[in-house]
Order: structure tokens, then C-alpha cells, then sequence
């Protein structure tokens, strides 16, 4: 019988166990942001992947690959070992399709950061405005009072009236979830229209991130993305009518 | 492995155990009638927070306060002590996203109220009419029809016509359930359009349910709260208006 | 903890216990053609209450009675004796809001059944052609092929082109269900518009159902029905009218 | 208790139990191409019955045969014998309603694949492209990069671009979870519209799998139905004509 959620660690995973490590959370979400952070992260510090995590909360699909291959909806641990700043990264092709799902997978991740001896989660993700940003800000909300001054050093925008109705998904659970182990947990939201992949936002995130992690991460390369988007997007649009037109001469 | 629904008490919560106590239910629902009442009661009477419920059938989000703290989306429970008219308080933020999530739910408050030892509980609701009411009436549903006369000389109206379809969710199923449990439950209704929250339905069903539990509450500063609703609503107007204006000079 | 589906028998069921009994299904569907024939029976038989269904899957409601009184949504056994010919009925407010549900739910009438000793279900339903029928047919589905030349005999019709895809919720399942448990089952569905409740259908289905259990039961009344509904849908498209107009003079 | 999911052998299955035989999956989904190759495969090749699968994930009704019998939504097992070359269809009438489901399916009939001792899986279907194809493609995916030389040779594109966001339903899962059990699996899928059957893509899925798997198929009555169906189109549309006039005269 298939597991609710399954998490597995690779075989070569003990090496690599890292040392009280922090945990960073980049799953799917508005703008992509939380995603483009971690997922740049790992490419930037040569992060290595040690575990997998499957869940029927997922979509029931699988996701094709390059070379032919594929293989199921997943979420996966990464790690980077530093003296004294090792880090764990989750990330992945969903969050949950059901609202239990949410708490059952943000759950799941918290027992893993409880296993991985987690001194700190700091979960990523979008706050979408609704309108283009000139010179996006970083939201933040925290599970306990005391990490807020650390916070605001680094530049963190703390505003009760903007993230009005709550934060959804892992981003958000999984700091409420934390404080019931006693974990402290950090949500930094980068501010996004919430239409667009979103770089620039990821760029600002990035940067308050690794002033509070002290972990140096050129964030050079994430704003570059930003050109190269602009660029995806007019060939998308560019695709769309090419197509058009061949359909209709299909059709004629 | 998290727990469908959990109920915490607080360490201080046994100094203040109620002892044969009334529960009145004021969860979000029709007009924010119930919550209006029970979070008023809370407030003028002082109650104190005895205890948290959790629960994975609520929206799969954190709730943001003023400190930049996030919490997981609860109910509370707060305790009024008052010689021989001890009050239990069953308010918070959500109720279940899922039909079965609303009978679990309801049926976990039924069993706070065994436990608690309650000998009456009151659900409070919206009774919502589609159209704005000068003097809303407040109408009533028992479990046990011994309990009419009184609710009928306070009064209350029954009248069958009018909640045609019936109670929807954990006001109504906890008549249905505490019945079951051999507790007696009534449910009050404050009759309002339904579109907006409404106090001064709200204040009617609290000058009767006062009356009925014989615990003085105030009304008037609920009746206040209409007013400054007015205020906000026009603020909140005002704010759209000058965003759209903002986002047009950033297109422009 | 609630359960997701309970069967509760009255006290009094144990000298009311129905021998060697045929089941009547009549839980609310397309037109309420089963609901109206069983409770029609019900009615004119004098059948007597022997037990009551809750579930976690039926709507999360209570139903307000008459008399102020709240319940919660379920489903009733009626029991109706005669020797050789006892009856038991399947009624209720609704059925299940989810697809599992309806697969937990028609397989507890089916429990049921076996527990009673049924010896053949008739399950009751409405056939929607989505326009007026002038002399509704009845039609007909099996679980046991041999079933049929007495329903055909009885002036069922079957044509397989007719219900297309299938028969939706306990109508049709707890005929596949009841197969399993080697229980004989028949389907009869009466063609309706279905856009009204429909007595007339009722009434077509009424006649063939006490032919083929030869329990008399005069149609009449249930004729009476409709001619009493054309009443009832004047009347309310009038009240909307008249609540229509009061709501402007008020606005004005 | 209802199981969740059931699977029955045949009595009779025991004497044509096959072996190391070859499944392949041909469930409902776009332009019904898999359903189409499997079923005609069956037909073909003469397959016998050996098992059902019932399950509370498939939609909650009977379907009703041609004889007035309802039956259990289901799938079926058909099994083909010849030396060195027995193959195991897996067809029926739905997928899951609900996303865990597609998950607890898939992976039962993974489970089932694992008993018959399965030496390698081919789930089918249709590749939706939104307008209409003059000649087909079909699609790969498989679930081990190993497989890729052979079914190039044998004609299958292979094409990252091409199913974009992956493959939904059983003919995608049975890949994954089917690797976590080490047994290879093949998606082929034929390319198609997506708004109708498409006999035609299903035709050249035959032709590459028959290749395959070394069992000749001869896939010209699959062509025939192309023009059938265009006749049963035609048909539908002066049926849906002929039922409104009739209607009009009725209102008339």
C-alpha cells in the first residue's frame, strides 16, 4: 500500500548529513519567488540532493524530463555543507492539491526538520500586489517574537496590514506548525504583482536571505534571468500567433 | 504524525475550570453575527483564554497579527467565572472547508462540552435575508422542545417557514450532536441581509441572550461599532480608489 | 468520536421486526420521484419507524421541523407488516455530498438488507429526459438477469439506449452492491422532465411497484398531488413577486 | 466494509494464469486512445476475463447493459496467452474521481502488475494537441532511460516539449510508482485533437506497440471505425435536431 507521504533519503545521504542546519523552504507559489530563490541557491553553492519526498496531495501526474524520462510529482531535499552554516533546502513541483493535504505535508516537512536537527526554518515565497512593482520590498512574518529585531536589521518590512488575510500553503504552515516543536521559523515573502515569474523580487529576497544566513550568494545571475524573461515572454506571445496562423491555413 | 483536530488546554486553564457551565458558540459564519456577540461577551465580561483548538479541516493558512507574528488559523475557548452563571466561549477564525471537516469539528466541541460538564449550550448565527432589515428579529431552533417557552417569553421567534433549508454548519450540527449527547442546545439567529457584518443584528441577539443566561452585557458599545463599520467601509472604498489611481499613473 | 456512518434502531423495532421483508429505496433524486412513492407509501400504509442513518457525508446541517425543533439530516427506516408481505422503507433528506460517501453510504443499505433479511430491493428514482412527458413510462434496471420477464410483465420498460451513462447514487449502487452479497435488487425509474417534483411519474411508478409486491395502495392521492403543486408553484411565483415589490417600497 | 479498492480473479483464471506477461493499460482519457487500442486488442486477439477491479474512487453509478442489467462502475483484466508472448490488458469504464485516488489506483494496479509478475507495463493514451492532426504521431515516455533506444527504433517520438506539464491519470503513474517496484513501463501516446474518439491516432498507436511487443494485430477495422464514428456524429447532431422539434411541437 502507497504511503499518504513518503520521505527517502539516498543512500549517500549519510555522508552528507548536515550539522544543525537551516532549513530553507522554496516551494512552488505566487511569483514563483520562494521557488527561484532556492532553487538558484542550490545551483549557486552546488547544493546535492539528499532525499525525495512523494504524497498522493500532489497532482496525480507525472512530470517528463529531456531525456524521455518520467518520473512522479515530487518535493526534494538538497544540502550545503559549510563549517558552523550548513544548510537544507526543500523544494519541489507542487504543494498539496487539498486543503488537509497543506497540513499534512507542512507536518511531514516539520518532522523532517525535527530529524535534520534544524536550528532555524526559513520559509520563501511571493506577496502578490496585484500591480508591477518598481523596487519590490520583503515582507516578512516570524512564530516568535523575539526574532523580529534580527529581522528588521536586515532590512525585513514587518506590516500587519499588508499580508492581510494570512500566508497559504507550506510557507505559511509551516511556521505555525514549527513553533508547536519549538522550532523558530521565519516567512520572508518577496512583493510581486502575482501575474509573472518574478526575479526581481526573487533578487531582493535573495539578498536579505544570505545577510541573515551569512552565506554569500552573487545574486548577479537571478537578475539576469529578469532580461532573459522579458525575452521568453515576447517569443511566447510571438508563438501563440504563429500557431494561430497555422491552424487557420490548416483549416483554409 | 499531526492530529486531525486537537484541543489544548492552558497550564493556567485548571484554576479556572467553570464549573457547571453555559457554552455560547460565536464561530465566523452569516453577517459575523455569532462572532460578534461571543467576541463582544469576551471583551465587557473580561473572559479568559483557557484553551486552543487546531485542526486540519480549517483553511490551510496562518493568520498574521499586528507583531508580525503568524499563528495557525484556531479556535479559542475563554472562561467567565461568575458564582452559579459560569460562561465557556467557543470563537475564532474559521470553520471546517469541507463537509466532513464541519460534523468531526462539531462533534469535537460537543465533546469539549461533555467534558466541560455544560448544561446548556448556545450557538449564536446569522440569519441571512437578502435584503437590508430596519429592526432584525431574532430567531431561534432548539434541540429539545422543552426548552421553547422560555426562549418564546424572551423573545425569540420561531417560526418554521424561515430557516427553510435549515442550519448550515457547526451552529446547527451541534444541536443536532449535543441532542445525542443528552445536552440541551439553542440556537439564536440574528435576521440581516447577509452581506455585510452587522451589529446592530448582532446587538439584538445579545440583549436576548443576556437576558436568557442572566449575565448583564452592555450592549451599547456594540451598537458603537456600527458606526465606526461605516467608517471603515468608506476608508476601504477611499483606498481602492486611490491604489487604481496610483496604478494608473504608474501605467500612464 | 462521531461515526462516519451510524444505524440506530429504536427501542421499540424488536416487535416490529419486519420477516423475510422486501426493501423500498426512496432517498431524494431526479424529480423526487423515488422520495415521493416511498413516503407515500409510508403514509397510506401506516408504516412505523423502526430506525434512523447519520453521516459525516450527508450535508452539514440540521433540518428545522415545525415546531422550532432542530435535527439533524438523516435517513429513516420505516417497517410496514403483513404476512408474507413485510415491507421495509429507506427514506431520508438527502444523500451523500461526495463520490466516496455515496459508495459508503449504499453499501451500509445494503449491511442493512442483510441484517434485515431482505429478500429483493426495489430501488426508486426519477429517469430525466429533460422535457414534459405526457404519460410517463417506467423504467427498468436488474442485478440478476433472470429478474426480468417479471418486470417486463409488469409493464417495466427497458431500453438500454434510454438511461445512457447510468444510474447515479443508492438507485444505482446498491444494485451493483447488492449483487455482491447475493441480494436480488430492481431499479424502477419513472420518466420525468426533471425540473419539478414530479407526482404524476410518482404515481405510474406507485402502480407497477404494488403490482409486482401485491401490497394494494391507491394512487389517488398522489394524483391529487399534482394538481396541488400547480397551487404551490402559483403561489410562489406570486410571493416572489409580492417580495419583490415589498423590498422596493422599502428601498424607496 | 466496502474495501476501498477490490480486486477479484475469475474462478477460471487460475488454469489461464499467464506468464511473465506483458501489461498494457488502456483506461479512459483523451480522445479515448488507449480504451480504443486495448479493447480492440482484446477483441482481436480473442482475450479472456480474468479479474474486476471495484473501487469508491470510480464515479458513485451503475452502468446499464444492453439487457436491462446494472452494474458496478469497474475495471477489467483480460489476458492473452502465446508462447513467450502473454499480455495482460488492463480496460474498464472510469478513472478516479478524486486526485488521491488516481494515486491509490495506479498504484493497486501496480500492486497487481507485481503479483501476475509483469515483466514490463505499456500504458496508453491520447496526446491532446487542441486542433485537429493529418498524421499522427506517437508520443514516449518511459520510466527508465534504458528503454529509449528501443522504442526510437520502433518509431516513437520522443519530444520534451511536446506534453508540456506532464502525464495525468494511471497511464502517467503506473510509470512512477512502477519504478519505485523496479518494473519498466512505456507510455505511448497517439497524438489527437482532444475533442473527439480518434480512431485514427489509436491505429498508429497499434501499429508501433504490436511491433513492440512482436504480437501482430491487424489495425484495419480500427481504421473502419473512423468512418462509423463520422456516421454516429452525424447521426447524434440529427438526433439532437429532431428532439428539439419534437419538443416545440410538444410546447406548440
Amino acid at each position: 500500500m502507497i504511503e499518504e507521504i513518503s520521505v527517502r533519503y539516498l543512500d549517500t545521504s549519510a555522508e552528507k548529513k548536515p550539522v544543525d542546519p537551516i532549513l530553507i523552504e522554496g516551494l512552488p507559489g505566487i511569483g514563483q519567488v520562494g521557488k527561484l530563490v532556492a532553487e538558484y541557491m542550490i545551483h549557486m553553492l552546488g547544493a546535492e540532493k539528499i532525499g525525495e519526498i512523494h504524497s498522493i496531495y500532489f497532482p496525480p501526474q507525472v512530470i517528463l524530463e529531456e531525456n524521455g524520462m518520467a518520473r512522479l510529482a515530487r518535493n526534494e531535499l538538497y544540502c550545503y555543507r559549510s563549517l558552523g552554516k550548513d544548510l537544507v533546502f526543500l523544494v519541489g513541483d507542487h504543494q498539496s492539491t487539498s486543503n488537509e493535504g497543506h497540513y499534512l505535508l507542512a507536518d511531514q516537512y516539520c518532522s523532517v526538520a525535527e530529524e535534520l536537527k534544524v536550528k532555524r526554518i526559513y520559509t520563501l515565497g511571493g506577496f502578490g500586489v496585484g500591480h508591477l512593482v518598481n523596487d519590490p520590498r520583503v515582507l516578512g512574518a516570524v512564530n516568535r517574537v523575539e526574532l523580529l529585531p534580527e529581522l528588521k536589521a536586515a532590512g525585513v518590512t514587518f506590516n500587519r496590514e499588508e499580508p492581510g488575510g494570512g500566508i497559504i500553503g507550506a510557507a505559511g504552515l509551516m511556521l505555525g506548525l514549527a513553533a508547536q516543536r519549538g522550532i523558530d521559523a521565519v516567512c520572508l515573502m518577496g512583493e510581486t504583482s502575482g501575474y509573472l515569474v518574478d526575479p526581481m523580487s526573487a533578487a531582493n529576497v535573495l539578498t536579505i536571505l544570505s545577510k541573515l544566513i551569512d552565506v554569500p550568494v552573487d545574486p548577479t545571475k537571478l537578475n539576469d534571468r529578469a532580461s532573459e524573461m522579458e525575452k521568453f515572454i515576447e517569443k511566447f506571445v510571438e508563438g501563440n500567433r504563429l500557431q494561430k496562423d497555422e491552424e487557420l491555413s490548416y483549416i483554409g
